[in-house]
């Protein structure tokens, strides 16, 4: 098992917003485990219950963050329900928060991925509540984790962890159907075919059938097109993404998380 | 007076949103007199000027915190009148801000509670406006405290500490006359009958008069009713409250902030 | 050149929300380059695209900061166009972001400004995307700089800085025209008439000519005029100020940025 970072540092993820108290109630808790711990908001603003878009933003924000981070994620529509709580590992990351698919992204893409149900209470003094997991579970959990420095403290019985359809990135080839997997704040319109970051070159056009938008090349920058026409590149992601220069091409072309996208004629 | 954290801890709440610099100064400020302080934010999105839900948000936070911690609260509708300036030790924490009511959650349910005027400003070396406390004062008598480790510096005359009326909470016994004291994120109503965590009978019904809402029973997790449909549960914070399966109450039966709840037939 | 902080400090303003991970991207990078720094969100909330929003929450909150902070800004709609990435020493603090006019405001009233092109990545291992400066250059180079305690390492030539001219300042003196250049979360209205904290005479009259609103004296706390009542104040930053006590003054006289303001009759 990988070792945790030599100056300990956890991530939270939510929706919980920022409106009401249960994002510091879960600062609270690391804090009285953990006071040295570095702590860091990835955000809390993902939709309610919303999944899907949680694991995305984990996808996008944790390859950047140091080997041994332990990521705290509470999407947790489920809580209370028999879904399991888990410690993930993938490759030199750990991952605390329901398995409900939320870290469907990390899983597929890591290339050495293990996973535990989180242990029985033994570590967890007080009592638990049934609706907030995420305070009482995940983040006591995760502040023991770094502050012992031994993750199998909170490690129980192995298992494999739930892994969604969605998360599923396609190559561009001809013929290849796809769907529109994130819309961001700028209303850039992010697909699963996935092309990395290195090569920029399309060889069949890119389109969305219903909006009638063909993109025969891949543009590098913003600034090849004009100001509001589309375009498509290569999002800091690795994915295809559809974006108009200073525009939303969500809004602009009506598109919708789940959209058809396809490659070829 | 009880000790500071050895490792100095200080909360920010407020209703500045973030979409303006304002929280940003006020970490800036704390950041200049006390470099090495952990600094965490609750929330800055408090409705604005909405006392109540802001010692709602520190009711659900602040327990979780250690021992010494500093909690800046900035609600402050009233900033230039003649309301007072605070600092509050409630129990083994401490509480920096307008003595306007949102210390009165915190205030209602501590065993140990003391309240002095922030000492006036001779450890304040610059012009305070008139119109930001949160930065001028609360953020930097919170700053001094935790650096020079003396809550005593910033303690002023001695006072009882404003306490509304409607943090306020109660028994769950038959006749009791309540009301929706929050709705959260999620559309969760949160009532003010009090059960706490260990108990799971309810004994009478709980009725929203105006809602047709009746509850019979006491539900402990949301997997013990379909999508869709209303449970009452025992709430985190040890409050009955009112949910929706993957839904909203507040929502799906127009349930606001103040309507009336009672127990009994 | 200034020292850096001894404390290591870093903050972050973006219009990036945080629904999406890339704040947490950024954050990811610079824990992994720089595991000991500070780091504070300013705002991830400055609306899409918005330059002067994003100069102003830095003007109302960069003050407060020690000496030697840097303060990454990643509002920066033409990424990927010819615009440069700069380095900023205004006065004792420093400035990562794009040269696209986001730092007026600083520029504006800093005694001392220097800037420099962000060097070419020779200081950069991984491929840079596109179309996110901030991740791949902005947080990289801020976190460089202060884990290495060198400013210079990532400067490349001294260039001059792009200033707007709306982030201009007016004095109050008869026959001025000046502007509406920031409406905050509360619905205040802020002036570019500059009158700093220390003043309280007004001299002449404050108009909106199209609101029909004038204003004859300045007040010094909202607690001077009634509930839902405008008045005329300095803000905390120092600029003339018109609000509505616990009420909106944007909303209620339907005030916009850009909103003629003039002085005297």
């Amino acid at each position: 098992m990988n070792a945790l970072a030599p100056e300990p540092l956890v991530t939270l993820t939510s929706d919980f917003g920022t409106g009401d108290g249960y994002a510091g109630a879960m600062k609270g808790v690391i804090r009285s485990v953990a006071p040295h711990v570095r702590l860091e908001d990835i955000t809390h603003e993902i939709p309610a219950g919303d999944i899907r878009a949680g694991s995305w933003a984990l996808r996008t924000a944790v390859p950047f963050f140091p080997r041994g981070t332990v990521h705290v994620a509470v999407i947790d529509p489920g809580v209370g329900t028999e879904r399991n709580a888990i410690v993930l590992q993938a490759d030199s990351q750990y991952f605390i928060g329901p398995d409900n698919g939320v870290f469907s992204w990390i899983i597929r893409e890591a290339s050495d991925v293990r996973a535990w149900k989180l242990s029985d209470n033994s570590w967890h003094p007080e009592q638990v509540s049934h609706t907030f997991h995420g305070r009482d579970l995940f983040a006591h959990a995760a502040a023991l984790m770094v502050q012992e420095g031994e993750v199998d403290l909170v490690c129980g019985e192995e298992i494999l962890p739930c892994c969604c359809e969605w998360s599923t990135s396609f190559p561009v080839q001809e013929g290849a159907n796809g769907e529109v997997l994130h819309i961001d704040r700028f209303g850039n319109v992010v697909t699963n075919f996935y092309l990395g970051e290195g090569e920029v070159a399309l060889g069949f056009p890119l389109q969305l059938p219903l909006r009638k938008l063909i993109f025969e090349n891949l543009n590098k920058t913003y600034g090849e097109v004009g100001e509001g026409e589309p375009l498509l590149l290569v999002g800091s992601h690795g994915f295809l993404e559809i974006a108009v220069r200073e525009g939303s091409a969500s809004k602009q072309f009506s598109i919708e998380v789940g959209d058809r996208v396809s490659v070829g004629v």
